[in-house]
């Protein structure tokens, strides 16, 4: 990996084998999640990623590459940590803690697509561009849907603790 | 971990390990980046990372709890995918990558400092609150910085493809 082309491309992979990922990760988050919110806006997300899915196959496409997959360490560290708390953790607090680990794999896929996006614009790939930043809109908005779910279940964790 | 205050606790333990791992991780990066400004960056982000840790000490203390880190996967994900970009990418793709993988660790700790300040608040834990806030702040600086350099070192990797 030599050119900021190279880089843009493997970093393109990574975030297939990301969202890819996700796709098996989130029904699991979905099915442990307690509070009825959460659950709807987890389930809405796999709907989103999996759309984003097609958006990446027409990034490649519009670069003229064969969608492909590369192993992301850092999405297999994100879904480990949620696993964890699915294995370690019950109740509100669950809730709460899989709020926290969704907002974290939120916040890195901004950092990548925001990164992606800006790469795309000096290589010249217009269409990747604007692609890529319809996936960056749609993670920021996601974000911004769990930033106000967790004000509601971490009260409703806290009201648990003190009941 | 059934309770807010025990998901607060662990969840801090976490980034307690991060941090520290960090502070193991970022000399390799400096060593490794090319351009300049990345490297001052990198190295002015140890330094603040050190501090973090020392802000953390007194979270744990406000607390009544001893420091201790918990294996935090998601740190060593983000940490292993910058160990394959050393080993796999050269010269200005190097630099970018490498920026890119910076940006996803702050993007990483904002969301964990962001959980951790709220349920703090929520706990009624309000030193902790400010002390997280105080950490929150400098890793936003932090991502500020490496987004105003990500345009820089962008576009001199992209002029070195072009060369």
């Amino acid at each position: 990996m030599k050119t900021l082309a190279e880089a843009f491309e493997h970093t393109l992979q990574d975030i297939y084998y990301a969202e890819m990922a996700l796709t098996k990760a989130l029904p699991k988050v979905a099915a442990a999640a307690g509070n009825a919110k959460l659950k709807q806006a987890v389930e809405h997300h796999l709907t989103e990623t999996k759309e984003q899915v097609k958006i990446l196959d027409k990034v490649f496409k519009s670069i003229n590459k064969q969608p492909k997959g590369e192993k992301c360490d850092a999405i297999e560290g994100l879904i480990k940590e949620a696993d964890g708390l699915m294995e370690e953790a019950s109740g509100k607090a669950l809730d709460a803690a899989l709020l926290g680990a969704a907002q974290a794999v939120e916040h890195y896929e901004i950092a990548r697509y925001g990164t992606l996006r800006e790469w795309a614009k000096v290589l010249g790939h217009d269409e990747a561009h604007d692609l890529l930043g319809q996936i960056l809109d749609m993670e920021k908005a996601a974000n911004a849907t769990l930033t106000g779910l967790a004000v509601t279940v971490v009260n409703e964790a806290a009201s648990k603790k003190a009941a």
